[in-house]
């Protein structure tokens, strides 16, 4: 008889550091969607070491790969909002990129192979903030707790260091990347490119543009908007390490049904912790999604329809990595759940 | 003894087609630089149709690769700039990526191997108009003939549909390349990239922005400017087409370096032509380069001395040539030849 742990409902220590304040909690997996505690068990996997060190890499890499240099201002302005920025790295900032690395790791690869890819998924997260932010989007003033890049550079040196950033991400994974093989990167880039494009990340800022001030938003049309937006550059980081790792086509879908599951569940317990945690409890404002009448999935569904999607959701995540030794899955399945399950 | 043709210097029947207008002229190549008329042998290579035919397959590659889907409004926006709109195909849009063709078949490749590569070059260059043309930066209202993207589609669609289109290269060249292995599409990939980040046309772009308004613009300058602007995307077509036709370095090299003394050429002449020749004859305003105390080649190095380094960098290009044959290599002169010595 093999020892049961149901990956997505285990306890973790948990440092939680954010925009300077840092507090030790016992993050409890599942918590929020249930009251009963299934399989409390502590894994081996010291979760804060690894995010920690996959962090500092992917920091350090990054900061290798933008160097300054002529012409000074574009290499400033990409780096202002690449890197982390000052001494202390916050890991979490880094959690997608990290994704990349430990599901690469799974398959028997090692890190350097999946360094330049995870590099390249920060590098496009970042480019899409900055165009978000601009004035003929988001317009806003502050990302990260420091001016937005427009604020600082210019509107036309943020539109041109974003562009920059973004075939730069292409450029890295081509020139950089070493242990796969060819094939595999040019599987790696045309992937990368699809969870950006007009059928990934840039699909879903445009229907989220569409969709704004419309009567009714149906389920369909917010899971195309949440799939695209959140969740298709988190389910690209652990394809992107997938392949490079050496998974064959079976695994890769795997691991792709997996992220995609992870990434719609971030936005699920998102929606529920807005509407059931306090302000204090979140770090920022509770209800906004109420007050903005926001489409959300307790909107939708009711509470518990959504904690039962929420559930569904796990529940089909876990089955793809059922087939994983849990010690080899622990990371990937650690970082899943700190991105879907953060309590604030 | 073998015939000698300079090939930068023969006369071609060009049929221009500009916006609507259509004009039979024999254009003189050199004609602008020197007053010799040199080796005036027509060679049996006919221009015209060969454009015609480059640009036809282009152009519907173009709108096969980007087709009408959801979400529509990204995918009308993308279309809108990428392609040349009604039925009657103008050629010389094509030029850039026309350039990736030919150099691959003067290795022997064929057209299909290229025909990604070479549509991915036009979304690149229509990607930067699109940017380009945003209030934040140049806020131009028309685009060859028509209202600019983000006035048709609004500034955030603009942002985000030039994004798509970026990406939406590098997916294009991963996923449809056929005919090359996959150490050259990734090859052609890093090569793409670097023709457009921070090291080139972006690089252009920004380093243009940062000049308006500066005292004293040296040559060095200057060049840089029209290097990473205009030639490097020019570059990065001819490399590709290199490339991906089987080109060993060396060749690959030689390449390289005709496309970048014709981009310079380009610019050089151009600069020439707004101070020489009448309004009429250029169909546009002239003498624009001194009212607006623009920084032009002529200004900085007197109008003789323009002339003699526009025949440096022809005399240069050329030999980059010399070794292949000349009815082989007639494509990519003549094609050449059109965009550095257009009579307007």
């Amino acid at each position: 008889m093999s020892l049961h742990i149901n990956p997505l409902s285990t306890l973790i220590s948990v440092n939680h550091v954010h925009a300077g304040r840092q507090s030790k909690s016992k993050l409890r997996i599942s918590s929020i969607l249930t009251k009963q505690d299934q399989n409390p068990i502590s894994p081996p996997f010291d979760f804060n070491r690894y995010t920690l060190e996959k962090a500092d890499s992917v920091n350090r890499a990054l900061a290798a790969a933008v160097e300054m240099k002529e012409p000074l201002k574009i290499h400033e302005s990409m780096r202002y909002s690449l890197l982390a920025g000052g001494k202390r790295v916050r890991p979490m900032l880094f959690r997608t990129p990290s994704l990349c690395i430990a599901a690469c790791e799974l398959f028997g690869g090692d890190e350097p192979t999946a360094l330049p890819a995870a590099c390249a998924v920060e590098m496009i997260h970042t480019m899409s903030l900055m165009h978000d932010d601009l004035p003929c989007m988001d317009n806003d003033a502050l990302r990260r707790g420091k001016p937005t890049n427009h604020r600082v550079f210019g509107e036309e040196t943020a539109v041109l260091a974003g562009d920059a950033l973004l075939s730069f991400a292409f450029e890295h994974v081509a020139l950089a990347t070493r242990g796969a093989s060819p094939e595999n990167v040019v599987r790696v880039l045309g992937e990368l490119a699809k969870a950006i494009g007009a059928e990934g990340l840039v699909a879903g800022q445009v229907v989220d543009i569409c969709s704004e001030g419309m009567a009714e938003v149906g389920l369909e049309h917010l899971e195309f908007i949440h799939h695209h937006k959140t969740a298709a550059l988190l389910e690209g980081s652990v394809v992107l390490g997938a392949i490079l790792g050496g998974g064959d086509e079976e695994e890769v879908g795997k691991l792709r049904k997996f992220a995609k599951c992870i990434g719609l569940l971030f936005q699920v317990v998102d929606d529920i912790l807005d509407l059931t945690k306090s302000s204090a409890e979140l770090g920022k404002t509770a209800g906004k999604d109420l007050v903005a009448d926001k489409t959300t999935y307790p909107k939708l569904l009711g509470i518990e329809k959504s904690r039962e999607l929420a559930e569904e959701l796990n529940r089909e995540a876990q089955e793809q990595l059922s087939q994983f030794h849990p010690h080899k899955a622990a990371p990937l399945i650690a970082l899943a759940n700190y991105i879907a399950y953060r309590d604030n």
